[in-house]
């Protein structure tokens, strides 16, 4: 290979990711170049921790703490930022599509929040801005669905995009524990954080669903305008009651547009009946499942997190790099599914239609069902099933499945009955089906 | 846009698939031409029937029986060839190469049979051979593989890439009916045809994987090279055994490298763990799970079949081919997995160990049970699991699940076994079991 057919790497972030990254290339770079017809070096390292000792062989030369020497670095062909959060990430991206340099990154975070601008950068630079491990790990979909779905319409798009909340809800389903305890057992696995919040409360899967909504509908869908609603007040109970009437709940990031072009995105706990393609994915794995006008549904699954699947994903961004300076192209923009452009048109959670998952909590007295019943009528709630458990000694749980019933009518009725008097309103809970996935 | 942004298409072969294809350009094609920044124009269309109405709007006055005039109009870009079969399809495609024409086809014989020569006069003539539809239908499997996948080591891929066949194994599996009821079905739903064999017979699956493992291991392995046994022989009975086993039966294409690069491709009915995600598949969709040294395993979902899946997947090609034409690159080479260069190194199916589900028929006499035991042992074939079923009148069934165990110890064992008098040589059955995926 002459000097052309050779690109230089620069990687900004040496944490679990990053060493995966130096793993793949020392393990897997041969067979790369020999794919992709160039050679991919990586000539330096950026962290502010140089002491720690990585699981992997790297020359420790080329790690040093000085961040704007590499993003300055004129032989640097490519960057991966890996620093994850916002800032200062988003900073040294800019600075290095100014610098024109093409940059891969798996900042979700940063990308829901400020990609637009920064893939117009990319344009403007004429030089790639790549995201494959973003959202899905190893899961190849952003590249299936920018340059295989393209002619499709995207109608939707829905993931479970967040291997703690899955294996967290699995274990809840598979042996009736409480949250509590699953959440327990995730840590104890390395399967969560010390500090879980970004990941139970959904924030992870939110910033993924608006890049998955942003592509699919060719809208500038970003973190802020995602409905979001995490997983820490489901409990063993409603597993059990969702089972029962032929459910599985997962964590959801759901994104459908609408006939005349109205985005709704957001994440919630979700029913989906249990023989749906999603609601079979178990365990920390992730899956994609997109429905575009033409193919109708594919679902994609595998890994959606590891050091390996992760750096897999960074290593197919680079290889795409690679080809475009080896064909001497000037228009980095792929074939596919546009970055945004600006324009959204979002629908309010409000306005959304579906059947919803009722639990309510109610004193055993003659009369209340009734009452209940009476009130999601007045308020054009119609009841597909209704089960009764209990009476537990003085309460009993009234559980109802809604024919498709819009949010409004639904909050509605569910605060007049929480102010019953009968009605124990601390303990109900409401949540979203979706059928037809 | 420019007269230079645009491609014109010429389509060979006006049957369903090719029907589909009009529809998308018609109704997708505007937004089609937007993503990717430049006019896809239909300008000719070939087939034999000029008569037949076809479910599209299209000008009567592009369609002509004329393939030879569309193979050398100088003004076509691109041949979209659906023609089915070997011959002449190889004849037409090979023609359409020489005349520096890009191709995309769905002809999957072909490729696997003459895939090798196709894809070396493509590169030889800087022209893209594009098949996306030719495996999965919908499921854009070829371009996650080559594009997304590229960073791996491939060192397995598994699909059930047959839609008739899954639909009638998943009714068997769900209703209990036997084969031949099932077939009936879908027959009457237009799931089968009405000669099925190339679908049963899994020659359909065999042409199939023959693609993916030679995408997957970058050797040249064709049709031939690969060990074939349809569905045919499967009765409710071994289903229903399966089931009681914690098994699902799918007729699956395998295609797994061994450490030293040898290559075993085969299509046969398997037992999959129930909880297996392919397991899960079910009714006429396909899926594709690819097990990569870097991403683990990652699997595709999807419709296998269909005019409008199929058209999309056809049209994601012609998007490919038009981006490489704004580009005004002179590289068409994917910077990816590369089409095969010649090599194979195949390991023949004896050589393959695996878990067996083996059943015999035999007398119900006292001494069977241990004759059938003495044999398995001396051939080395060592017992997992068994159970027998009856006696029935005066025979009665057993059913073993081997350790894993080579081939030919298993083949020398039930030769031995079925030359017994007590066995019913005629009635009993050899499958083979896949755990791990």
């Amino acid at each position: 290979m002459t000097e052309t057919t050779q690109i230089n790497i620069g990687l900004i972030g040496f944490g679990n990711i990053g060493t995966g990254v130096v793993n793949a290339l020392n393990n897997n770079g041969d067979l790369m170049a020999e794919r992709v017809g160039v050679k991919l070096n990586l000539t330096r390292i950026a962290d502010l921790d140089t002491e720690r000792k990585r699981n992997a062989d790297y020359d420790p030369a080329i790690l040093s703490a000085d961040t704007k020497g590499l993003l300055n670095d004129p032989s640097i062909d490519v960057v991966i930022e890996l620093m994850g959060g916002i800032e200062p990430a988003r900073t040294f991206v800019e600075t290095a599509l100014k610098n024109g340099k093409h940059v891969v990154t798996a900042n979700k975070a940063m990308l829901a929040n400020h990609g637009a601008e920064l893939f117009a950068l990319a344009e403007e630079k004429k030089v790639k801005l790549l995201f494959e491990a973003s959202v899905g790990g190893g899961i190849p979909n952003i590249r299936a669905m920018m340059l295989g779905l393209c002619p499709n319409r995207i109608k939707g798009v829905y993931g479970i995009l967040n291997g703690t909340c899955n294996y967290i809800l699995t274990q809840m389903t598979q042996t009736g524990m409480d949250f509590g305890d699953a959440l327990e057992e995730a840590k104890r696995l390395g399967y969560a954080e010390p500090d879980p919040t970004y990941d139970i409360e959904g924030l992870d899967t939110a910033h993924k669903i608006a890049i998955l909504a942003s592509l699919s509908f060719g809208q500038d869908i970003r973190f802020k305008d995602v409905f979001v609603e995490g997983i820490t007040r489901l409990s063993a109970t409603d597993i059990k009651y969702a089972t029962e009437l032929g459910y599985t709940i997962k964590l959801l990031g759901l994104a459908k547009l609408t006939e005349d072009g109205q985005a709704l995105v957001r994440v919630h706990p979700t029913l989906l009946p249990k023989e749906s393609q999603l609601a079979k994915v178990s365990g920390v794995f992730n899956a994609v499942l997109t429905d575009g006008d033409l193919v109708d549904k594919t679902m994609m699954y595998g890994r959606g997190a590891g050091a390996s699947p992760t750096a897999a994903a960074i290593c197919s961004d680079l290889m795409e790099i690679a080809a475009f300076k080896l064909s001497g192209n000037s228009t980095p923009r792929r074939p596919n599914l546009r970055v945004p452009v600006g324009s959204k048109k979002l629908m309010p959670i409000g306005e959304l239609t579906t059947k919803y998952y009722l639990r309510f909590r109610a004193d055993d007295k003659l009369g209340v069902l009734s009452k209940i019943s009476a009130s999601l009528g007045k308020n054009g709630v119609s009841i597909c099933s209704m089960m009764q458990h209990g009476p537990h000694k003085t309460w009993a749980e009234i559980i109802l499945v809604t024919h498709p019933t819009c949010e409004a009518a639904i909050e509605a009725a569910v605060a007049e009955i929480n102010a019953m008097p009968e009605v124990n309103e601390n303990d109900g809970i409401v949540l979203r089906v979706e059928e037809g996935l």
